[in-house]
């Protein structure tokens, strides 16, 4: 028999329900995302979109990722380097050079390294630090902080605000890893890198890269053209033949795209994310039995949608 | 610049080290499985190993997926029922039907459904039921909760004990879904499986299907011809074209196949495996700046290696 067992959790909320043999009797959280109102849901500006066209595969089929850049108040430095160097298509042409399995598809320039051929970057981005992985301002902290939390292995608090998942303590609040977050990859401190060297994250949420790396985004259509493509054999999953590197052809901000579809998120501070997040804690409908009694904060990813015409 | 960035954590502790500017001041997790010594390491049994070959990919390379499976307490019903679904060689010539990112992979009898056509099951498998999800006789229960627990989202005692992670409470203990688990396809309940239909874990772990669906065991090599196929576009992840179904040439226990490396496993109960936990939840060395203070239990992959000669 071909079984629909783990129809349950659909990575996208909004996709197409699960293949049931009857009707549901008990709504699951899709079915919560799917009859939210349009009022609980909060448009994306294209401009801040970043959408990455990869070289075709080989049958020639065409490969985007379309990245949400973070809002204020986290890692909007690096954003801004990312603006300029979108800006001044430094992207143009650089390569996706590694592909660990169960951590990140990573992509930067394949010459870097090269003595007298790493690519120029662009005058006047910002010099990022250690200090600005996370934010220590206190009344944002306390802001942050004041709303309901989840359990979670590695912060005391652990929620979401404006449409992202973050982590903090009483001292500081700061972005979190999980999968589709968009990192910076940097060298050893004081180095934090610029933002031309970008990764994903393609596999269990590696939390222990908070407050070392910048979380500056997150994929929200087109994952599968970086956590399908084939893992690097060299160290951390470098791809040892050049000719497995999978060249950026171009990167654009999403107000630089003609016909890109308009994307929203459902609001985490609205009614239905709050049924959605709960229904996810605790799974009682057609396929589910026991219900869990909880859920890690990156196993509760935020519904992003294409808005309906 | 081609950065080491994110050279900390290797999926496989064993994997070569990170490419470091430097010589590390600081052991790393995967340091210390490197050091430690051979007498914290058990030998995985070839009989409780599953050996799938799948069809080569389209440059002829083979791909060979390696299962271990779960051990008693555990499953060991549906354990028994795909002993026999080999001896009978039932697997052999069924494909891999549905890759849904961030989720599973799953292969199964792609004519299960088929009327007249699904594939007889050999006789005498065992009919399982909800209740076998998890444990919970007293004295096994006491026994399993009486060491050193992580903080959980999902439970109330998340710990490891003769080489698998678990979780559980003051009534039962259950194995549980990270990254690579491989676990029991059903219908609705109380339909509980048989073990004919398979998957494993590709994506952040599903700890939401814990007590709702049977694990049976963990890739421990090879997981990458399964996590990097190309993902269904059908519901679910169904590849919707039966072209694009990877077809399981031979399904073998370990002990029938020649030359199959041998593999051994961290003793989770070795002081190793110990220092091994706790630089995971606080790395501090050449890279890591801030240390986590915790580390969820599917963050901390048992390291498995091949025994070298």
């Amino acid at each position: 028999m071909r079984k629909f067992l783990l129809a349950a959790v659909l990575s996208a909320a909004f996709s197409a329900p699960p293949i049931a043999a009857e009707a549901p009797k008990l709504l699951t959280p899709s079915d919560i995302v799917a009859s939210s109102p349009a009022s609980d849901w909060r448009r994306i500006a294209p401009k801040d979109l970043l959408v990455m066209d990869l070289a075709p595969d080989a049958a020639g089929k065409p490969r985007r990722v379309v990245i949400q850049l973070i809002s204020a108040p986290f890692s909007q430095g690096w954003v801004d380097n990312i603006r300029k160097l979108v800006a001044a298509r430094w992207y143009d042409g650089i390569a996706v050079v590694r592909v660990q399995d169960n951590y990140v598809a990573q992509w930067g320039d394949p010459d870097g390294e090269v003595a007298g051929k790493a690519k120029a970057l662009p005058a006047g981005l910002k010099v990022m630090k250690d200090g600005d992985y996370a934010v220590a301002d206190k009344s944002v902290v306390a802001a942050y902080s004041a709303g309901a939390k989840l359990k979670d292995s590695y912060a005391s608090v652990a929620s979401f605000r404006d449409g992202w998942p973050f982590a903090g303590s009483l001292q500081a609040i700061w972005p979190i890893h999980c999968y589709g977050a968009v990192g910076v990859g940097r060298n050893l401190s004081p180095d934090a890198g610029t933002g031309a060297e970008l990764y994903a994250v393609i596999g269990h949420a590696p939390r222990q890269l908070d407050r070392n790396v910048a979380v500056v985004g997150r994929v929200i259509e087109g994952i599968e053209n970086l956590s399908a493509l084939p893992r690097g054999t060299g160290p951390l999953g470098f791809y040892e033949d050049p000719a497995q590197r999978v060249k950026l052809v171009s990167v654009r901000m999403g107000d630089e795209v003609p016909g890109l579809p308009p994307y929203e998120y459902l609001s985490t501070e609205s009614q239905s994310f709050a049924a959605y997040a709960g229904k996810r804690a605790n799974r009682k409908d057609d396929f589910y039995i026991q219900p869990a009694g909880g859920v890690d904060i990156c196993n509760l990813p935020v519904p992003i949608r294409v808005v309906k015409p």
